[in-house]
């Protein structure tokens, strides 16, 4: 870890508690004017880096950022979330998280409980059961910028960071078209989402630039949990022509298709190739790693931030930025012939 | 989800739009006394829960709770965080999340951030790094409720939940010892944090009371990731006589004992029995399912809040209350010969 000034250093050179330094820096009235004078300067000299509550005091900000996500514990949300930290900290902000569970009322809860606690400014990626967005409007009538991460809605005034998700849907499907793999289902989405539409898209680009004809009952819409994905490729075994592979949006419910094509004896990746999406930690561990797609979701996090401090750095100046991420594809075991 | 009535179905009933509702409730300036008045009579004629924004209005406590813990990734911790949810929620409370990445000087800027942002209480478990206790002690002076769960501190006037982490050690090894093990190893992590040196005295009096003598070149201190868990196991293969088992205070671990025990070409569970804990939910995908000590997280939370709740009911009470909950040992794959 770097070797900042802590407020332990400023209180032993001064031979006080450190929480004395802290109610000193963040103006607390129980500490005389002489100590809270005493205390600055020490922290000056010692080249400390000013806490957010002591940089409040001076700009009338919070400097705290709150954060909106679905599921904390999804790590594609996690790591986005440490990009945002790792960009914000190290100037001082402070990172709050709430998240909606996909719920909309709790959406406008987080957003009334973020504006509550003062924040700097929001940044989120929107809820799937969202169809309102007059709660996204009341942040910017309060002037507290707001940045979309992966999931957006379009509305004036709002910067979004987004990946490619239709290059992320093409690039798998092309690479399981690559591997010889003739007849490519695709489970899918809610389609109301944007992502899922264009990860659909990608695949049905891809089938059409390699001369392979779509086929409707390879495409499969399903919830993103495992027992959707055993539920789906079940259905996909019935069919009188099956399926030789599936490229799957979400990792959860590939590895749900993976479990049920093992209980069928098929062998995967020799007669049955699969590929996820969102590189969730577990792919990974998996005896049989499963190839999926990357969405570098420290990077949108970081990517995010930037994008808020420029709009920060000139609240006169509305900034409306787009930025589109690449996708990585992850080529693993479950997917190579 | 409940059909409770939402701004929606106020806004809806009214004819107007649910930001001009929520601003209503919210005594927001630009919204005038005849609408409010309208707003919140209806919002009672239709038995509307009151947000915690007119909650506030009327208690001046926020209705946000603060959560701090080390990683919002560990499924350990989001599920902790899930329970707490799952009960503060529907009472009206609202809860933001902050991470501390095991940094006692990010722990400090936690608690003021939450501060800053007025909680009514903060539900934490402690960063393993953090050795001071100020920053507590500051949050007590100001009144607010605090709450450990998993990992405290012992201070006065301070709840705690933790879990019987010497139960949970005592169980995982003799569960190994009935599968016929005798020489079992143990992978802990660093003493000085309460959890990890209760497990292993788990682990000690289970081998003691089955007769077993306790070998210190057994016993081996790691991180608590993959790496560190196949560093420690090949330590031990190397031993003039290599143990027969491993017992593991971290799931992380023990998969990376596992990795690196089938490189060596030792079959697992027939040579070598393994058990995890803290039942990440890897745990279960993994094709050889691991044993492992449950937690019951989502109790954890749900208890953690239930004791806050009682600490704000009357705050002229100092309670101090010591819950300690009893784990579960999942027995998997990895340790049933």
């Amino acid at each position: 870890m770097s070797e900042k000034t802590t407020i332990y250093d400023i209180a032993k050179a001064l031979n006080i508690t450190a929480a004395t330094v802290s109610r000193a820096l963040n103006n607390n009235p129980k500490i005389s004017a002489a100590t809270k004078k005493l205390v600055m300067e020490t922290a000056a000299k010692m080249n400390y880096k000013q806490n957010r509550l002591a940089l409040a005091l001076k700009s009338g900000k919070s400097n705290n950022v709150g954060v909106i996500v679905p599921y904390i514990d999804r790590n594609f949300f996690s790591a986005i979330i440490r990009g945002i930290e790792e960009e914000l900290y190290p100037l001082g902000y402070h990172v709050i998280i709430c998240q909606t569970h996909e719920q909309e009322s709790t959406e406008i809860d987080n957003i009334n409980a973020l504006l509550n606690a003062q924040v700097d400014g929001i940044l989120m990626s929107v809820s799937k059961l969202t169809t309102q967005t007059d709660h996204f409007e009341y942040v910017l009538e309060k002037n507290v910028p707001l940045v979309f991460f992966d999931r957006k809605k379009d509305l004036k005034g709002v910067s979004t960071v987004t990946i490619d998700d239709f290059e992320g849907g093409y690039r798998a499907t092309k690479h399981l078209i690559d591997q010889g793999c003739k007849r490519i289902a695709h489970l899918s989405g809610d389609w109301s989402l944007e992502i899922y539409k264009n990860r659909y898209e990608g695949y049905k680009k891809a089938l059409t630039d390699h001369g392979i004809a779509l086929k409707k009952e390879y495409v499969i819409k399903t919830k993103s949990d495992i027992r959707a994905g055993q539920k789906a490729s079940e259905k996909l075994l019935m069919l009188p022509e099956p399926p030789d592979a599936i490229f799957s949006s979400s990792d959860y419910v590939a590895l749900g298709a993976i479990q049920q094509l093992k209980k069928h004896g098929i062998k995967i990746p020799t007669e049955f190739c699969v590929v996820g999406f969102s590189n969730e930690p577990f792919t990974k561990f998996l005896e049989l790693s499963m190839t999926t797609v990357d969405q570098s979701p420290v990077e949108m996090g970081k990517m995010a931030a930037k994008v808020f401090l420029e709009q920060v750095k000139d609240s006169n100046v509305k900034i409306e930025k787009k930025v589109v991420l690449s996708p990585t594809l992850k080529i693993r075991m479950s997917s190579v012939k």
